[in-house]
């Protein structure tokens, strides 16, 4: 039986998401649950779309991915389970997917809501259900109606070059304090040197320990982005930037 | 086998759950553990009881769950195994298990303590091992004699009539900062229209966006009560309420 | 198959566990995986190693017990796989493993990291996989060469005697803001009496209802060491110490 991973913005303080493992694990008896992370912030689709990003692929194929960041719970957002690179992902309509959309056909059906079903909470009546059919073997077109339209996707700002130089921007920022951009490697060669709010930041570094204890750094991430962090301590609270804070690899 | 729940006090970033998990897994191998909780207040009976009553009936008949909020560990209050609705519970008589209790027969016995259990740690030494005991297959009396008693149960304040209104509190305030109230879909006709600390929160809503972004709203919650709510914030902190705070529903 | 545990540094609220365990369940299909906790502070070697120390124990012999508390990712800090006491371990060189290497022969090796590997992710690109292969049978020597030093121990602050008074520190605080102490029971009789910060806690109590509730109280902790706690409270809050703070027990 596939695996399904848990992604919700529920926190583990409450009952929602034991509520969610008790509804899979009676309707899929014996199926391994593991958690992606509850602790994506209230609504916070961008976020959810960057975990889910990072985690997916890997899992084995034919895992289940249950996505439940979804503050248009009980709207018209249409509930959706769709499949994509061979893995099966279930949740709500509202962009928290981009990341495994994009060079890939994208199989979705709308789940139907059972009249039961809460309107605050379709992560345990009706996309905890979804996902433990799909554990049990119930292919993707017996949960729905084949899903007319394209899955949204977020927007996202671009990295453009200003001469010489790439500006991108801060997308994510870890528990550790490191900002993540949305400079890919394949962006800045490995001569180029960072800056961040118009501080120097030196060339690329392999990793923590090439600076001293306590100085800022930039380094290919472990996704394949430009990351900056400081060693032994916090970049996003010696900078005190945040997430859409400008960032520039100068190429000359 | 069956599978075991967790809810605890304990936290998740000591060593607590880890050690009772060690034990479960030694005494009954490859037994399926689900964490409900481990971010209940530190001896916060009440809220472990709602947890407790908002998840257990969502698991497959047979499961047991291990519920250690137990503030008075190593003291004279009983350590229980219990079996209500079919379902199987152990951790100590203090009232936690009243949302189990009702309507339903109930057969208990008392845990027998052994001497070299930590008289601080009953979780690890005392009941985890009963409820590995009873995922082996260990009848229920063969883990100690029956309790004379009948289990502790929690007092909770009902709602009552003011004239053609209902009065009730805030019973559970939850991570988004919904009030979950005791007043129960059974006693708020649709008509009726809420108030919270002298708001007027109008009709009962269906979900969240029912109202714009930022504005109150209360809703039949997925539990079955009435919950108040800010769409896309939190009400706990707009309201500045706490757990017994005044709610209610005009019925005229 | 041997379970495998995880105790790190990485937080829940990001990706890094996910796809650790994303990898681990990749290679070795249907273990089972338990988290010992990822609330380590980041970088709190001493920490880590105490919690190691007080979980490995509690599990079946075999288990392997995956530990990425790793400041020095990427530098030459040795990555080790490391049997000791009938259990597997696998984790940086830095300390981490100080608990399991006391009265037991310790067999070690070298993980040979790949080239493909992110400097800054050893955890799911080299310990991961390492931890994975344990578990589906690989033998310990087949994932690197054996190491050729003694593995990283951490000096600790042993007590000392000043007249009839033993003299300890504080080495952890718990969630409950209880303050774990290097005395234990053996240096510490039962007629001995507590000090902390000059305050005198009386004589070594069982359980935390010896005492009324809002006292200080020293006992016998559940990992066999002296701890101070409130009853119903926190003695971290209460007193203000840290870890250093000095414990004296008086014999005379």
């Amino acid at each position: 039986m596939p695996a399904i991973t848990l992604l919700t913005d529920f926190g583990t303080a409450d009952h929602y998401v034991a509520e969610m493992k008790g509804v899979l694990l009676s309707r899929a008896p014996g199926v391994t649950l593991v958690d992606v992370t509850h602790g994506i912030a209230p609504g916070d689709i961008r976020s959810g779309a960057y975990i889910l990003g990072r985690t997916w692929h890997h899992f084995l194929s034919g895992t289940i991915h249950l996505v439940v960041v979804d503050p248009g719970v009980g709207s018209a957002r249409a509930p959706l389970a769709l499949c994509a690179h061979g893995h099966l992902f279930v949740g709500p309509d509202n962009g928290v997917f981009t990341p495994v959309l994009r060079d890939t056909q994208v199989e979705a059906v709308v789940l139907s809501t059972p009249i039961s079903a809460a309107p605050t909470f379709h992560g345990r009546d009706l996309f905890a259900p979804a996902a433990a059919a799909l554990a049990s073997g119930m292919p993707l077109h017996g949960l729905g109606e084949p899903f007319p339209d394209v899955p949204q996707r977020l927007a996202y700002t671009e990295p453009h070059y200003e001469g010489k130089t790439v500006v991108g921007e801060i997308i994510y920022i870890d528990r550790f304090g490191s900002l993540v951009t949305n400079l890919t490697v394949e962006l800045v060669p490995s001569y180029a040197t960072l800056e961040v709010e118009d501080l120097d930041l030196g060339p690329v570094r392999r990793t923590f320990s090439d600076v001293p204890p306590g100085a800022l750094l930039a380094y290919v991430g472990s996704g394949g982005a430009i990351e900056i962090a400081v060693r032994n301590g916090s970049a996003a609270r010696r900078l005190g930037v945040g997430v859409g804070g400008r960032v520039r690899a100068r190429l000359g």
